[in-house]
C-alpha cells in the first residue's frame, strides 16, 4: 500500500525494475483533453537512461503503451493505463545482492518491511518507478496548459558543491535542454558535467538540488490543513528516490531574514495584485497567490559506488560488497523532468479540487 | 477540504481562531489504550500562548475537553472528539484586517481561494488550529511510548542566525524544557532569547529551525512509493503554518559529500543490525532502517510585524497596514511541542499499517 | 476507523449514546453557502427522540451547536464542526448489560472487535450517532435545493405487514408530516399507528420499508465504476443502524420482468430527453440520467423488545435477559429524516465530485 | 475517478471492452502469499464469455498476464498488476450506437457525464470491466482461505420467476459448478437453463439473484459507522453492471417479523459462542459475529435485447433501435464468479484493517 497519489487526479504506479514492466493507472482525468502517445514520449525520453555520458548506460527504449482511457485522441474521463516494458534487465549483476544489503539502499529496509525483496534489482526503489509518474505527469501538464496556461520548468541548480545563482522566473525549457546535465548556465554546465563525469571514473557519486517553477498558476489553489500546496508539494517530492529535502520561496535561506525584510508587500500593477518580492514562493497559508511558484529538491549523492563497502548479509553476519550493476553517477539531470512531472500532479489534483468547490 | 490527515490513524481538525472554539476528531485509535485529560493536557500547556516573555501574550488556558471514545480511562477504538474553547479573542484588533490584507499572511489567498473569510482573527491559518493536532497528538506518543518504547524529542536548533551544533540523539527532553526557548543549550539559550525578545521590542519577528528526532523506531515502518516515511513527514511539516522547508537525514547539507563518504556502513553490535553513520536519518527507501529518524523544520520569521507595510485593500488598492494583535515574535519555542506530535501522528499512521500487513 | 463518509462532501462523525455527546464535522462544504442552526435543528427535531407516541420515549432536546465553518450566516469553505450534548442518559437501565449481550445488538461483535465496549448504553451503534448525519445532511439539502432545486422526500411505505402503493413521484413532504408514522396515506398511516403501538404494548418491535425520492437531479452524476451512484447510496443507506436492504429502481421486484418489458424507452418531451418508464430509478450505468432517483431501504426489527431472550454473557455461559431502556418499537418513523439526510450527502458528494471533473 | 476499490486490500480496475485490454492493480496485498497465474485462471475461466450456450458467443480466452508484485510464485507486497488483452472485439456491431443510445444502457448517462464516449463497445459499463475484479478477487480468496479458512461461494437462487429454496450454508462448489447455470439444484437448473434459452431466442432477457455465503470469518470485522461489513458488501454489489438490490440476512423479508422472532439466541455450543438462528446473516452493527455471512444481490434483466425500442439519437430526435452484437440473455450464471470476488475483496479489505487495529 502506498502507491496511489492525489486525490481528485490520482495516479497509482506498479512495476519492478527488473519484473515485465513498470506503468501507471491514472484516475480523475478530466475527459476531451486531446492527448497523443508522442507527447508523452516526449517527456519519457528525458527521463530515460542511457540519454547521455552522464547517466546510467543501461538500454532501455521506455516506449509508452496506452491501453485504455483514449478514443480518437482524447481523453474519456476513464482510467488511462500506461505502462513501458522492461528490456535490458541484467539480473545477473544483482547475484550479490541476493545475500548482502547495499549500504543507504532499500534493501535491508525493504527485507525488514516485507520479509521478502526481488533481490534481481531495484524492485519498486528503483528509479524505473518513476516512469509511470512522468507519463501521468505529461498528462497532467497538458491539461494545466491548455486551461490555464501554466508552464512548469525545473533544472539543475547545484551539483555537489558546483551551483548556479540564476533568477528562477527567467529560466527558459531551452536553457535547460541546452546541455545533458539540465544546468541553465552553459559555462556551469560545463564545469557540473566534468565533475559528473569525473566521479563516474572514480566509481563515486554525487548529489544536488533541483529548483522548479510553476509559471501562471491561478490564486486559490492548495487545501487547508494538510493539503496546503506545500504540504503536497513536500510529500510529491519527499516519495522521490534519493529526496531528503524540500523547500518552497526563501524555505531554509529565509531564516536568516527578519520579518520585516522577508514579508512581501502586495501592489497592484493595474492588471492585478502581485507581491513586489516573492520570498513566499507564491504560496500564502498553503494557497497560491497568483506568483510563480518556486520550489527546491535535494537530492543526496546515488548510494550506489563502485569501492568497496563495509555491510551485512541476510543472515547480520559482516560481509562487505562492490557496487556493480550501471547507475547514475549522479542523478540529478534524469531527476529534472520527473520533479517537473510531480509538480504536475499535484497542480492538476488541487486544480480539480478548486473546481469542484468553487464551480 | 483538505482538514484531515492519516489513513490508519486519522484527525481531522476543526475550528477558527476567533470562532466557538478549535477541536479533533481521531479515528483509528487502537482500543484499550490507557490515557487521560491530565497527559494530554500536558503537552497542550507547552503549546499555549501566554507562557512565557518571548511569546504571544494572547490567554488562553486551553483546558481539553474530551466528548467520545474514552470508557473508564481507555480507548473504545470509537473516535476520539477532543476541543479546547476559545475565550481572550479579541477581535476589534482585527478591524483593520476585514477590508485590508496581511503581507505574507493568509488573508489574500484565503479571500481568493473561498471568496469569503472569517477577518475577525487568523481563521484556520491561525497556529490555534494546532492544538487539534497536539492533543491527538499526545494520543498517538502515548500509543507509541507503550507499544514500542518510542521517545520523540524535539527542540530549537537555530533562531535567525544564531544556532547550535549538538548531536541530536543526546538530546533529553529535561534539555530541552530548561529554557523558554527550548534550546537544548543553556548558553545559546540565553542569547536566542535575548535575540527574541529584541526582536518583540522592535515589532519585528525571526523565523529558525525545529529539530526532531525518533528513538526506538522499528525497522519497517513506512510505505513506498508515496506514502514514504520521509514523504508523511515532509507533508505532515509543511502543513504546519510558516514552514517552509524540510530535510531528514543529511538533507540539503549531504549534497557536498559524495557517495562514498555519505553511505551509512551497515554493521552487527551483536543486539542487530545498525550503521556506522546515519546520514539516511533512519529512513531507507522511505522505510525506518531502526535508527533514530532525524529531521529539520524550517519556520519562516513570522508575517505579522508592527511595522507599517505596503498592501491592498479587498478592492486592489493601493494601501498601508500596521500589525496589532498579540503575535509571536518568533513562533519556534511552541513549534517544539507541534512538531513532536505531528512525527508521532506520522508514526502512528505507518505503525497501524504496518500491523495490518504484517500482523 | 470507519467513522468518515464521502470523498469531496466528507463527513466524520464521533460520539457515544452515552458519553458527552454526539456530533460530526463536515468538510468540503463550498463557501459562501446560507446556512442557520434553525435550519439544521429542523430536520433534527423530524429525528429527536420523543416525538410521538410511537417513538423512544428518551428525553433529548438535540440542540444542535455550531461550533465552527460559518461567519455571518455563510459557510466559509473549513469544517463546519456541529453536536448535541447527551442529557437524558439512564445508564442504570443498562446495568444488566455490562455482562450480557443483548441478541442481535452489537453488543458481542464490539466486544469481539475492540476487546473493550461502553456498555452504559448503545455506544457508537445507538441511534444517536446519527445525529450528525442528519445535521450535515440538512446541510447538503441546502447546498442541492439552492444550486439545482433539488427536493428528496422520504416516507414510510411498509411497516410489518402493511404496505401503501402510491407513486413515489407525487408524494409531496406535506403528506409524509401529516401523521407521526410518516406515511403519506392517511388511512394506511392510522393502522400503522396502531400496529406500531399495540406492539409496543406487548413488547415487541416492528420492521419496515423507508423509500425514498429525489426530484431534479441533473444527469451526469455518479462515478462508475464503484463510486456508481447506487453503489453510495448503497452503501449510505447500509450503514444505517437496523438496515438490511437496499434497492433502486425495480430493485429486486424487476427480475420477475423481461428486459423488453423492463427497458426504459427514451424520449424527447420538447424540454429534454425521458425516459417513459423510470425502472432504472433515475440511474443508469451508475449516473443519474435526470428522472427522478428512486430507492427503497429495509429496516428490521427493532432488537429491543421486552420479552426474556436466551444469550450468554461475557465468559460464554448460557443466560437469559429481559429488554429494558427505553427504545422505538419501531425505527422507521423517525428513520424517514435519516434516510432522507444520507440520500442528500451521497447527492451532494457526487455533484462536487462531477463539478471538479466538468468544471 | 471512482476505478477504485478498498482501503488497505485497495484494487483499481482500468479498460474499455474495446480498447486495448482491461486490467487491475492491486496494493496492499500482505507479502509472502503463494499465488499463481494458474489459480487465477481459474476463476476468469469461470466468469468468461462463450463458456456455454447460455452466455454471450463473445469469444475471449481471457488470459491473465501479471506483470509486477510477484517473485518466485510468492507475492512482494508491492502493486501487483494484472490484465488481460481485448481480442474479439466486433466494434461494426456497434456503429448503430455511434449516434443511438441504447435504452436502459449507460450510453445516454456516460455522454451526459463526460460529453464524450467510446460508443465501439460498452466502454466501462461493459462487463469486461469485471475481468480485474475477479483476478484481484482470486488472490483476496486465497489469503482468506489461508489465513483463516474463510470459504466464499455464491450459486444463482432465482432467474426470472424460477427460484430454489435451498438452506445457504449447505451449498458446496460441486453443486454450483455442476451445471452451466450455476444453480445448485439439478432439477430447477434444468428449466432455468431452458427459461434462458427460450428468452435468448426470443431477444429477450431476464434477470435473477445470486445468493453469497463465506464461511468461517471469524468475529470482529466491519468498522463501524460508514464502513460497516453490510455498508461496504453493498457498495461492492451495487457498483456491478445490472445489480439492482442487495440484502443481507433476513433482507426484505426480515420486515415480515416482529423482533421476538428475528432477533438471533446466542448459546454457547462447548466450542464458542453461536447464534440459534442467522437472520442477522453473520453480521451484527455491520461487525461479523462468526456465523456464515449471507448476502443476495438481484440483477436486473439485461438491457440488450434484439426487440426494436423507441429511443433518442445523440441530438435528442426521436428514432428506434433494434439491438445486435454478442450479449449475454442473462447474466446471473457469469455474475457467480464475480459476487464472490467482490466479497472476497471486501473480506480481505476489513481483515487487515482489523489486524492493523488489534495486531
Amino acid at each position: 500500500m502506498g502507491s496511489t497519489f492525489g486525490r481528485a487526479f490520482r495516479i497509482t504506479t506498479w512495476g519492478e525494475s527488473h519484473g515485465g514492466g513498470v506503468g501507471v493507472v491514472l484516475d480523475g482525468c478530466p475527459p476531451g483533453l486531446e492527448i497523443s502517445a508522442e507527447e508523452i514520449q516526449i517527456e519519457l525520453d528525458r527521463r530515460k537512461p542511457g540519454q547521455s555520458k552522464i547517466t546510467t548506460q543501461r538500454k532501455e527504449d521506455d516506449r509508452i503503451e496506452i491501453h485504455s482511457g483514449l478514443f480518437e485522441g482524447k481523453t474519456l474521463g476513464t482510467p488511462i493505463s500506461m505502462m513501458v516494458w522492461n528490456s535490458d534487465a541484467r539480473s545477473k549483476d544483482y547475484e550479490e545482492m541476493r545475500t548482502k544489503y547495499r549500504p543507504s539502499h532499500a534493501d535491508y529496509t525493504y527485507q525488514q518491511k516485507y520479509g521478502i525483496r526481488n533481490w534481481t534489482g531495484g524492485g519498486r526503489a528503483s528509479a524505473r518507478e518513476t516512469i509511470g509518474r512522468v507519463a501521468a505527469g505529461a498528462v497532467a501538464r497538458k491539461l494545466l496548459a491548455q486551461d490555464y496556461g501554466i508552464d512548469i520548468i525545473a533544472y539543475v541548480r547545484q551539483v555537489h558543491t558546483l551551483g548556479i545563482n540564476i533568477d528562477p522566473i527567467s529560466v527558459t525549457r531551452e536553457q535547460v535542454e541546452a546541455n545533458i546535465a539540465r544546468v541553465p548556465d552553459a559555462e556551469m554546465a560545463e564545469k557540473i558535467i566534468d565533475r559528473i563525469d569525473a566521479a563516474r571514473k572514480d566509481g563515486d557519486s554525487l548529489g544536488g538540488v533541483v529548483e522548479a517553477v510553476a509559471h501562471n498558476t491561478p490564486p486559490g489553489w492548495g487545501e487547508p490543513i494538510f493539503d496546503k500546496l506545500e504540504a503536497d508539494l513536500a510529500k510529491a517530492m519527499l516519495s522521490l528516490p534519493a529526496c531528503k529535502g524540500f523547500e518552497s520561496g526563501s524555505g531554509f535561506a529565509g531564516i536568516s531574514m527578519t520579518g520585516t525584510a522577508h514579508n512581501d508587500p502586495f501592489y497592484n500593477d493595474g492588471s492585478g495584485v502581485h507581491t513586489r518580492t516573492n520570498y513566499s514562493g507564491g504560496i500564502q497559508g498553503g494557497i497560491s497567490n497568483g506568483e510563480p511558484i518556486i520550489i527546491r529538491t535535494a537530492f543526496k549523492p546515488t548510494a550506489t559506488i563502485l569501492a568497496e563497502q563495509e555491510t551485512v548479509d541476510v543472515d547480520g553476519k559482516a560481509t562487505t560488497l562492490k557496487g556493480r550493476g550501471r547507475h547514475d553517477p549522479c542523478v540529478l539531470p534524469r531527476a529534472v523532468p520527473i520533479v517537473e512531472a510531480m509538480m504536475a500532479l499535484v497542480l492538476a489534483d488541487h486544480c480539480l479540487r478548486q473546481r469542484g468547490q468553487r464551480g
